[in-house]
C-alpha cells in the first residue's frame, strides 16, 4: 500500500497544488471527488472567504480535502482558527518556517505536509514533526526557493534524507512525469499548472488562454530580491526586465510589483498588467479540460508508460 | 532495438558528456570500453592536443567514440579537419548554430548529434539534418541555455516535435534518473558530472574533491549576460556575486572572468580562484569511482528501479 495514500486516505497519490486565485471549492471538490487530494488555496482569501470555501467544499465532496497555508500570510492565525473550527483534516504549509504552526495543527488532529525547495528545509520539517514533505523544484509556478534546484535533482536528494512520505512538485503535468517522479523516489505528486488551466479552476479565462498558448520559454523565475516567483512573460514582466536592465533597487522593484498584481492577472483577467503565476510545464498544456478528464489522462498515460518501461531494455 | 544504440553502435544508451578539462582519451576510451559512447572534450584542446587524444583513443578502444565540438571554438575548422583526417565517426556539436557544419561533417560520413536547450534550436537542428538531438536542461553543468528550461520540462517538449533519437542531458547521475529520462521520452542519456568526478577523468583531484563535497545549493547558473554557465560556488564566484550586487557592467564581468579561469580551477586545481564548471546533480556524488564501477551502478540501479516501477500501482 502506498504510504501517501494511506496517510491522506485518497485513491490516487495525486495532490492538486493549493494555488492562489485558482483553487476554490469547485476545483478542490472536483479533485477530491476524482480520487486525488484537493487543496483550497487560502493565500488569496480573506478569512471569511476561506470559511465559505471550506463550507462549500464539505458539501461538495465526502472525500478528504485540505487547505494550503502560505506561512507568510498576514492573517494566518485567523486562517488556522477557521481550519480547526471547520474540522479540516489536512493542511499543507509553505513559504515559511515549519516549526511555527506544525505542533498546533497536529495537536488538533490535522495531518501536516510542508513544502520545501532544498535539503536544509527538509531537515527542519522533520524536526518540526510534519507528516510528509512536498519537494518543489525550480520549474514550479508561483513563489519558489532561492537555490534553484530542479525536481530531477531535488527529489532524490530529499528522498535520501527523510523516511516519511515524499511528494514531488514542479514540472509535473503528465502521466510520464508522474512515473519519472516515482522513479526518482517520490510516493506521489503535486500538480499545479495543469489544474490551474482546468475547467473547474477559478482563474480567469484570459489567464487560462494565456497558459494554453504558452511556449517552453514563456515563463521565468524573477524578482529574486523580493520573493522569487515564476510567472508568464507579459507586458508587466517587461517592466520588471527593463527595471533590472536599469539596475533598479529593491524598492523600485517593489513599487513596480505594487499590490494586488496577481489578482489583477489571474482572477480579473488583465493579462497585460497582471502577474501570471504558473509553472514551466505550462508549455505542455494545450487544452482546457475537466478535472475528471485530467485524471483519466494522467492515469492512462502513467499505465501505458509503465508498461513501455517494463519492456525497455538497456 | 533502441534507435540510439543502433545509430551509435553502442551497447548501452549512455553518452559521456564531452566536458572541457575532464574528457581526455583515458576517460573517453574507458567509457567506450564499458559499452557507452565516450566523447573527447575538444573545447579545452589546441588542435595538436586534440589530434593526440584521438590517436591515443583509437589505440585504447576498438569501440566507437566521438568528439564534442563547441561551435564557438575559435580554431574549429582546424578541429574539423583533424576529426575528418583521423576518421572519427561521431561528433556532438554544441553552443552554436547546427546549420554551420552539419552538412560538411555528414558528407564525410560522420554521425552528428547536436545539443539544444529549447524547442527553437531542436527545430533548427532537424532542418540542419542532424542524426540525433541531445536536450540539455537547466541543471546541466558548464555552458547552458538562456531559457532555463529544466530537463523534466524540456525532454517531453522536444520529444513532441522530433522523430529522430533523443538524448536527455542535465541532472542525470543515477540509474533512477536514467529511468526517469526514458519515461519522459528519451532514447538514452548523456551524463557529465558523474564522469567528471571519475578516476579516469583528467580533472584535477582538488576539483574532484570539491565535487564530492558539494551540497544541493552548491552550484549556480551565472554570468548570463556573457554565456550562462553553471559552476560551483567558491571565492571566484563570490567576486562575481559581489560584482552583480554592485551593478557591474558586462565588461567588468568579462574582466573578472578573465582568460583561462576554467583551466585554472578544473585542470590546475586552484579551487579558490578557478572556475569550477559542474552540474547541479554533483550534490548526489559522494565518492570517486572508476568508469566500470559507474556503469555497473547505473545499470543495476536502472534495473532495480524498473522492477520496482513495474510493481507500483497508482
Amino acid at each position: 500500500m502506498n504510504r501517501l495514500k494511506e496517510l491522506l486516505k485518497i485513491k490516487y497519490p495525486i495532490i492538486q497544488g493549493g494555488m492562489i486565485w485558482c483553487s476554490g471549492w469547485e476545483l478542490v471538490s472536483a479533485v477530491s471527488n476524482a480520487g486525488g487530494l484537493g487543496l483550497i488555496g487560502s493565500g488569496s482569501m480573506y478569512p471569511d472567504v476561506l470559511e465559505h470555501h471550506i463550507k462549500k467544499c464539505k458539501k461538495a465532496t465526502s472525500n478528504p480535502f485540505g487547505v494550503n497555508l502560505p506561512l507568510l500570510y498576514p492573517d494566518i492565525e485567523e486562517h488556522i482558527e477557521i481550519i480547526i473550527k471547520e474540522g479540516v483534516k489536512i493542511v499543507v504549509t509553505s513559504a515559511g518556517n515549519p516549526k511555527k504552526y506544525t505542533k498546533l495543527l497536529k495537536s488538533n488532529g490535522i495531518t501536516v505536509l510542508h513544502v520545501v525547495a532544498n535539503s536544509k528545509f527538509a531537515i527542519k520539517s522533520i524536526d518540526a514533526g510534519v507528516d510528509a514533505i512536498i519537494a518543489e523544484g525550480f520549474e514550479a509556478g508561483g513563489h519558489n526557493g532561492v537555490d534553484e534546484i530542479t525536481s530531477l535533482c531535488l527529489i532524490p536528494q530529499i528522498k535520501k534524507i527523510i523516511n516519511i512520505p515524499l511528494v514531488a512538485a514542479g514540472g509535473i503535468g503528465s502521466g510520464k512525469a508522474m512515473l519519472a517522479a516515482i522513479s526518482l523516489g517520490a510516493d506521489g505528486v503535486q500538480i499545479g499548472s495543469l489544474f490551474a488551466s482546468s475547467i473547474e479552476s477559478s482563474a480567469h479565462q484570459n489567464f487560462k488562454n494565456y497558459i494554453l498558448n504558452s511556449k517552453d520559454d514563456s515563463t521565468i523565475l524573477t524578482l529574486k530580491e523580493l520573493t522569487p516567483v515564476r510567472l508568464l512573460k507579459n507586458e508587466f514582466y517587461d517592466k520588471i526586465r527593463i527595471a533590472y536592465e536599469n539596475n533598479a533597487s529593491k524598492n523600485e522593484l517593489k513599487n513596480i510589483l505594487g499590490r494586488g498584481r496577481a489578482k489583477k492577472g489571474m482572477f480579473e483577467g488583465d493579462v497585460i498588467n497582471g502577474e501570471l503565476e504558473i509553472g514551466q510545464i505550462s508549455s505542455s498544456i494545450s487544452s482546457m479540460l475537466s478535472v475528471n478528464k485530467i485524471f483519466k489522462n494522467l492515469i492512462e498515460e502513467f499505465e501505458s508508460k509503465k508498461s513501455f518501461l517494463s519492456h525497455f531494455n538497456l
